[in-house]
């Protein structure tokens, strides 16, 4: 079971409703992946207005945690201002901070993120900032409270998958919350590799709904969340330079 | 379904039998793996005398296909030999041609392992050969009659994964038989990258049997096979050097 | 050229004087590598009283550029008070910032290299900040006037070398200031990887003066820095899937 | 110094002639990269007509030693013939075996490229058979009389360097003979990383003919050899999980 805060999910697996070409597919994709806890941007919702249609429409809300994130704030203050419509909105009180620090890579600003997540924490939030894969930085967001970490495997969307596998297994190994890989993740490979070095759980959007066939692509990362945690806890064998033999290799058949 | 000659197969797991530390848990590890092939030793079965107690005695040999190997053998003598023993013994007219190169890295010889494929397919074998990863001899082997081409990842049971990813993937795309990543698989992630690349399946022995929990690295791997496979066909999203972003950047919420 | 401020400098190597066996050697590694700026931690440095003996003793210091470092500093203001002092002893203005986050893995502090960066701008230091492969945090390294970055490739004397080439791209393709890789670096191929990447040049200690032979490994990366920058100048070919003749294959000998 | 059969050498970087786009631009990279070995397909050659001018005219022979390639030939007996023209033009008595399995890859035929090795050979020709990464297959072709092996690091002007260094490195471990890693290096950074793996050579073409600048990329590739062979000599730092501090992280300045 994964604890973040007061909440507790079966599912290891996060999704973003992001970028589906329709929600048909989305509905579909969100089913076949199993996941408990949903993002979007509140940028998205028609909050000011609910009896607009919206992009959540289609999912049966009280099935999922949902997780607002608050993309497309680039400052302390937007972050903050996000935060607090998500919550007079009464979906949810986590929050994943989100703080662009470049157009261009979409990679989270250090300085603004450490200071949203501290302002929000103060504030009552359940906290989950989008971080780079930087270990001090991770400690730092944790000593300011966050309820979980939720480091970059490489830019948004890119599909590069884990950048720096060391650096990740640097963070889960000090953090003492969650540690859930955020970004960049293009296949269950990907997903796999950061659940065997022990991660708590992946996040990912474009993985899922920009995949030739979405639904499917789901339930492919639903598995291999599964197949990845359970072989970080079956343990798995050590890396050698030569050769060890799985059948004898010595005696003959029948003597 | 994955058809290796006149075998049709839904589990895309060739599983060993070797190495686990009791029969107890070699039984549990191969219920939970989901495999429909089981790969023995020839050398390790007591065929000489049918009364004598064997390793796989525990398993309800109706229920899986066998696949015999060619263990032990160094040379194309000693690999006929053991293929004809064991298609005596009516286990099954499949075999795993073998031919170790080298005690060190128990690499296969190409040159012997190409002649006793090209011998045994004219005796009428359904033969899977275990190769390098070298493109060029597996379409040798393809012409020479191989039912299958088994490249090695890695050393056998040394847990390195997939070496050369491209040659693999080379040999997947110019076969017109099924390829099975078979050696030097450690965890689940080496799986799912193999059926990304478009394997139609794997064998693995080690990675389970000496895993610290066997039967839930057979489980594990048993889902990272399905998870490649579904990823595999869901088809992926490009990589990209820059983000792309999952969530609208621009728009202010409510307005 | 490299220029760095007001400084320019032919050699792109710049090297560390910490931690060689003997001065002899020191000495002997300084020369081999054709280094013109050294760098040294003023902590190590007995700037109280110039007339003890010191660790720099054998160098003609008339021959390099120092760059003192602050090494040793966890706090902006430890950063701060070392620099002022490494100033006052007249030795050179420019200061690399080193503040460390975490003895473990002695990666930097984000939040407090920025602060310490704006600091000593201000004051009209040369200031080049050792800060991580986040290529937002270089970006506002760059904003607060720091006149070079020095991201780290691996943790201190690590020996990992790159582990993010990716993030090093996105910082050497953003900058206008110099970039100089340091820490971690490992082996030449780390030097020539980094070089060929568009690296200023590099900054390195432990991979020469704890190498099995120190001074031939100086001149190794003395050669590696120019591989690397003249590989990167030259253009290198593009990665392809498949073949690409360099010989004709069609055509007989004499035909 | 390298030893090949009878022949030393200082230089151990072999240079290919192909694809430069004039004899000018051969003329300076081959002075540049400082080779003393060159290579060129027999069949580019107008052996039959000496008179005729070829592209070797620009090179002043007497200071090379020319190493004919049999490429072009697709089996043993092509190759032999190739071999065999080579020797009766007096040019030299190395050969270099190089006999494809596939138009596309380029990639070596191992059967038939062992089979030509055993029976140049006993021709008593110098050989260097160019092979695949495969341990077991470079094996045969040193007990098969070989005077050096050159395994490919990836296919032939792939520009994908070094696909498999791990089964380069047990073909340097095993080997008694030189090792000269040969096609598909791109860059510098290929070259040294072959160098330090301890390879006591690499044969290059394509990288250099075909970069921006052939002659700044030719001399790169020489310093690279020098580089790599020097910090393969001079013993690198083991790789660490954590940080080493290159400065003392105790003690206060002037305390």
């Amino acid at each position: 079971m994964l604890k973040i805060g007061k909440y507790t999910f079966r599912s290891r697996l996060f999704l973003g409703t992001g970028k589906f070409s329709s929600l048909d597919i989305q509905q579909a994709a969100v089913d076949a992946s199993g996941a408990e806890v949903l993002t979007f941007a509140v940028r998205r919702l028609n909050i000011s207005d609910p009896n607009q249609p919206n992009f959540l429409e289609r999912l049966d809300l009280g099935k999922y945690t949902l997780l607002p994130n608050t993309a497309g704030a680039t400052s302390v203050e937007e972050a903050l201002r996000i935060a607090r419509l998500a919550r007079a909105s009464k979906l949810c009180d986590m929050i994943k901070v989100e703080i662009i620090g470049d157009p261009k890579t979409l990679l989270p600003d250090p300085v603004a993120t450490l200071e949203a997540t501290r302002i929000l924490v103060e504030e009552g939030f359940t906290v989950l900032p989008y971080t780079s894969d930087d270990p001090i930085l991770a400690k730092r967001l944790e000593e300011a409270g966050a309820h979980a970490i939720m480091p970059g495997g490489s830019p948004i969307g890119s599909g590069l998958g884990l950048l720096n596998p060391h650096y990740l297994s640097l963070i889960i190994e000090q953090a003492e919350v969650p540690v859930i890989v955020d970004a960049g993740i293009g296949s269950p490979a990907d997903v796999v590799q950061a659940m065997e070095l022990g991660a708590d759980g992946v996040l990912l959007n474009t993985a899922v709904s920009q995949a030739k066939d979405p639904v499917r692509m789901a339930r492919a990362m639903k598995l291999a969340v599964e197949a990845g945690r359970l072989g970080f806890e079956a343990g798995r064998i050590p890396r050698k330079r030569y050769a060890s033999a799985s059948s004898p290799q010595e005696g003959l058949v029948g003597s």
